[in-house]
C-alpha cells in the first residue's frame, strides 16, 4: 500500500476497493441471525463515502511499516464509528436527514428503532476488530482500543456533536468553534492517523509529527466543509446560505467571513504539510491528501 | 470481596457501594467540557439499579481469585453498556419510557439528541474501562475487550432487541422466544460472569461450568421477569396483563403459560445450582445470586 510509482488517483481508488473488501468480510452477513439488523448494518456502510479516514489510517502505516492486514482492521475499525455517527445523526431527533450518498438514511429505509440499533451495533462491532486484529501486538491492541475509544466518545466526536447540539442559534468565537469542531470531526480524523502509525514502528518525535499533521487536518477538513457549504449554495444553488446557515449553526464562513475562512484552510494545508517534513517521500500519500483535502469540491 | 462470613445482604450491599464509587470514578466529571453530556450520562448511570451484573461479576471473581480493582473495572463496563441500552431502549422510538427507576427517564429530562449521544458516549467508556484496567495482562485485556463487544453488538444484547422489534405481536415458540433472551438480556449477564473468571485464574473446565450457570442465569432472570410482569399486573396492579401483555410481546407466560413458566424458572435455577457443585464455598455467593434471582419479588 505504499506503492509510491503510482498515481495518487490510483492509490486512492486501490485503498476504496480493499477497504470496501474488508468491510464486506468484516461485517456480519445477512445469513447470520437476525438477518434484517445484518442487512441493515451493510446497507449503512457498504458502497459509499470516501473513506478518507480509511486513507489517513494507510497513509500513516506506510511511515511505520504496518503490515495491510494491520491497517485493514485499523482502518475499518474507525470507519465503523464514522457510519455509525452518521446513522444516528441522521435520525429525526438529531438532523432529520432523509437522504445519505444519493439513498434514503438507515432510519427512512428500515425505522428509526432499527436505525438507532445498527448505530449501536456497528460501535461494538469496531471495538471487536480492534481488539482482535491479527500482527498486532496485544499491549498495542488494548491501547488502539483505548485511542478509539476517546476519540469516539463524550471526550471526542460524542462530545463534538453534544457541543454542535448547544450551539445552535449561538454566535461562537474562533476559539470555541475550533474546540466544537477539534472534537466533532477532528477527534476520529486524529485517531485514524494515530492507529495507523501504531500498527507499526514509529520514533516518539515522528509520532507526534504526525500527531499534529491530524489534528490539522481534521481542522482542515471541516473548513472547507463550511466553505463548500456556503459556495455551494450561493454559487451553484442558488440560495442565500447552506445547510448549516439555514439550520442556525456556527460555521467557519459564519464566524470568519468567506474570505477569511479561505485563508484559515491554507494557512491549515500548510501548517499539516510543514509537520510532514522530516519524512520524506514516506509521507508523499498523507502529504497528497492534505492537497485532497484542501481543494476537494464536494 | 469474597469474605464468606458476612451475609448475602451484607455483601450484596458493599458490592452495591462499591460498584457505585468506582461508576462515580470512571465517568467523567462535570467539571469537564462537555458539561452537559456529563452530567446526563451521571443522571443515567448513578444512584440506582439493583447491579445484578457486577454482583455477577464480583461472584465470580471470587472463584478466580481476581483482583477487586480489576473486577471493578470490568464489573463497571458491564454495567455501563447495561446502563446504555437502557437509555436508547428508553427512547420514543423503542419502547417510550418515561419513568426508570422512579425518576424521569433520560430523554425525558434531557431531550431525545442528548438521550442518544448520552448511550453512544457511555458504550464508548465501557470499552475504555476494559482497555486499560490494571491487574491484568494485555492479552487478556484484549480477549475481555472482545468479549464484551460480542455480547453488546448484533450476536448479543443489540441483536437480541432486533429481534424482540421483529417478534411484537408475533406468536413465537419457546424455542425462538429463549433465543430472543440468550441475546436480548442472557449475553450481558452471562459477559458479566466470564469477565469477572478472566480477571483472574481459572482451569478450562471451571471455565465451562461457569459459563453454563450463567447462561442458566441469564434465561432465569428474565422467566422469573415475565412471570413478575403477569403476577404484579394481575394480583397487585388489577390489570389483565402487564406492559408485556399489553405491547404484544411474548413472553414465557404467554407462550408457556404462567405455572408452567413457574417451572420453568425452578428448573434454570436447578440447573444452574447444578454447574456450581464442584466449587464448594467459594461458589456462595453465585448460589445465593441464583437464589435471589428466582425469589427476587421486583
Amino acid at each position: 500500500m505504499s506503492d509510491h510509482t503510482s498515481t495518487f488517483a490510483d492509490w486512492v481508488a486501490a485503498i476504496q476497493l480493499r477497504t470496501e473488501g474488508a468491510l464486506e468480510r468484516f461485517l456480519p452477513p445477512t445469513a447470520l441471525a437476525p438477518a434484517r439488523l445484518h442487512e441493515a448494518m451493510r446497507y449503512a456502510v457498504l458502497g459509499g463515502g470516501k473513506r478518507v479516514r480509511p486513507l489517513l489510517c494507510h497513509g500513516a502505516g506506510a511511515l511505520s511499516g504496518a503490515s495491510p492486514a494491520a491497517l485493514d482492521a485499523a482502518a475499518c475499525a474507525v470507519e465503523l464509528i464514522h457510519a455509525y455517527s452518521l446513522v444516528h445523526d441522521d435520525m429525526p431527533c438529531m438532523d432529520d436527514d432523509v437522504l445519505r450518498r444519493g439513498k434514503p438514511t438507515v432510519h427512512v429505509q428500515y425505522g428509526e428503532a432499527m436505525a438507532l440499533l445498527v448505530g449501536d451495533s456497528l460501535q461494538s462491532l469496531a471495538f471487536l476488530l480492534l481488539s482482535g486484529h491479527c500482527d498486532v501486538p496485544a499491549d498495542t491492541r488494548a491501547d488502539m482500543v483505548g485511542q478509539l475509544a476517546v476519540a469516539s466518545g463524550s471526550r471526542g466526536m460524542a462530545g463534538g456533536q453534544a457541543i454542535d447540539l448547544a450551539s445552535v442559534g449561538a454566535v461562537l468565537g474562533i476559539e470555541e468553534l475550533e474546540f466544537m469542531h477539534i472534537h466533532k470531526t477532528g477527534a476520529l480524523i486524529r485517531c485514524a492517523v494515530r492507529l495507523g502509525a501504531a500498527c507499526g514502528q514509529l520514533e516518539l518525535d515522528a509520532r507526534a509529527r504526525l500527531d499534529h499533521y491530524a489534528a490539522t487536518v481534521g481542522l482542515l477538513f471541516q473548513v472547507v466543509d463550511d466553505v463548500l457549504d456556503c459556495e455551494a449554495s450561493t454559487e451553484a444553488l442558488g440560495k442565500t446560505a447552506g445547510k448549516d446557515a439555514a439550520a442556525n449553526k456556527p460555521t467557519y464562513v459564519s464566524t470568519l467571513g468567506l474570505a477569511r475562512a479561505r485563508e484559515r484552510a491554507c494557512e491549515l494545508h500548510a501548517e499539516a504539510i510543514d509537520s510532514l517534513s522530516p519524512f520524506g517521500d514516506q509521507a508523499r500519500r498523507l502529504r497528497e491528501l492534505a492537497d485532497f483535502v484542501l481543494t476537494r469540491k464536494h
